[in-house]
């Protein structure tokens, strides 16, 4: 598949999750609309829904049908928009710009953007807890793998490590295990919810996370590796800002070949790790190699 | 049942529950483990536990068990708790004090402060969905109740009307919407989804959520008579900040003699609502009467 090709599969993909996104945080005519429009800027301030993406196409390589896993795909969505939201705040990452857009603090205040993350988090729960059909025990298990990732043991616990690192030097391990945590978490609980609700066996979900795991190391290391080497006007981001920040980095600690070539061995991880599903993995095996060499 | 008596009550069942808070709220000995430290340090400030209490005793006065919902009332405590630490945060209430004690954010700085309220946000909806009975269905139609309850159409939804009304006076109706959203709605959902797990008839499962309702609003109403007439250090908060913060309360409106009349009124109309209940309500009409005089 040439790069034209993977850009427009992954456009009709996000095209498909945004109808859904769209209905879900529909805007409500009431005394509180305010938290639906902040909640809407933010969910269609141009994001890529890759979390999404590959839920669904971890739901399909185990033979599952892509449409029991909205709730959850767009769920997953809400949650990273929301941590988004949180990050950039002043006493966090204090960011004024996302994607070129004021980000939420900016456009509506700083206190209705703290309520509009909150009240994404708490539609998340929401919508993949409306749940109508027979195999409940799987969906409820999949509540808690969306859950723990999110928490205090995935996301949140990798946006800590991260904080507490910044402005001092970590070892390869601890960086490894931020990643693991902050970007790697939900990008792992994307796929396996999505094998999980697919219908997918244990070792199809083991492989599927396996695959997960790894890529979710190699783009983080092909992210660190575009703040040095990207495009200001692809990246929508200055270059060089991690540095800047003294934020730590694969490419601060093992330099700009050694990194490249450590993504690449993720990258390979990753795909070989698809290896028992065959023919079928073809586009997630694409969608790695798309990923992991992309220039923004 | 005299005070003293009701008193002693309400704080053993507290610590029936903080004991559940205690071992889902474990620290970790991990890197992130600051994100405990800040999220026990809330949760175990000295409150009250109202909510979880209300759903233990709506669950046992429709027949139901009390350890099943446990994971419940802890996720409920949980929700309340991260909603008071975002609250108090300087874009919100800028609270430095709660209960005499330093807010969140005094203690922890304001980014940990953020993340603890969402990691507690996550950590509630974890332990609910850990249920591994053979009621799936009625424990994913309480995890519903909570998530909607604690979202843009209840607690958020109020905290919005909230804040947009601040420093203009604004109708009763909209007071009262703004309450039975702001604080009405997790209340309601507690007894609700105490009643739901219980195994409560749909009658009693709507007669437990008019008491609530009743209760959310007289409980409101004397909130704001203690304001003004309350002892400080009974109170643990100054008297009259409301009206210094310029917030819309019953007695702003509608002076202090007509909202005893009117907390007295929901505070009936509460303990009416239980009636189908008979003997077995008498904890939860005397826990009515004991809340909607208090003196802090």
């Amino acid at each position: 598949m040439k790069n034209k090709q993977m850009k427009d599969a992954l456009e009709e993909q996000a095209a498909f999750i945004d109808g859904y996104l769209d209905k879900y945080l529909a805007k409500k005519d009431n005394p509180q609309s305010v938290i639906y429009e902040a909640m809407r800027y933010s969910v269609f301030a141009g994001g890529k829904r890759l979390r999404p993406i590959l839920m669904m196409n971890a739901c399909k390589i185990c033979g599952g049908d892509v449409n029991e896993v909205i709730p959850f795909a767009c769920a997953m969505e809400m949650i990273h928009t929301y941590s988004l939201i949180h990050d950039d705040l002043p006493a966090m990452d204090n960011d004024d710009l996302r994607r070129g857009m004021p980000t939420s603090h900016i456009k509506f205040g700083e206190a209705t953007a703290v309520l509009a993350g909150d009240a994404l988090l708490n539609k998340a729960f929401e919508v993949v807890s409306e749940y109508s059909g027979d195999d409940t025990r799987r969906v409820m298990k999949a509540i808690n793998m969306l859950a723990v990732s999110s928490g205090a043991e995935g996301m949140i616990g990798g946006q800590i490590v991260d904080m507490e690192s910044e402005g001092r030097e970590i070892t390869l391990d601890m960086l490894r295990y931020l990643h693991l945590n902050k970007t790697g978490a939900i990008i792992r609980s994307a796929c396996a919810i999505g094998a999980l609700i697919g219908g997918g066996s244990d070792e199809q979900i083991k492989a599927v996370d396996e695959f997960a795991k790894n890529l979710g190391i190699a783009f983080q290391i092909q992210d660190d590796i575009l703040d040095v080497t990207g495009d200001e006007s692809e990246l929508g981001k200055p270059v060089g800002s991690d540095a800047e920040e003294k934020k730590n980095t694969y490419v601060g600690l093992l330099g700009l070949d050694k990194s490249k070539e450590l993504a690449e061995e993720y990258s390979d991880k990753a795909k070989e790790a698809l290896a028992l599903f065959g023919d079928k993995a073809e586009f997630l095996i694409e969608l790695t190699d798309y990923l992991t060499t992309r220039r923004s």
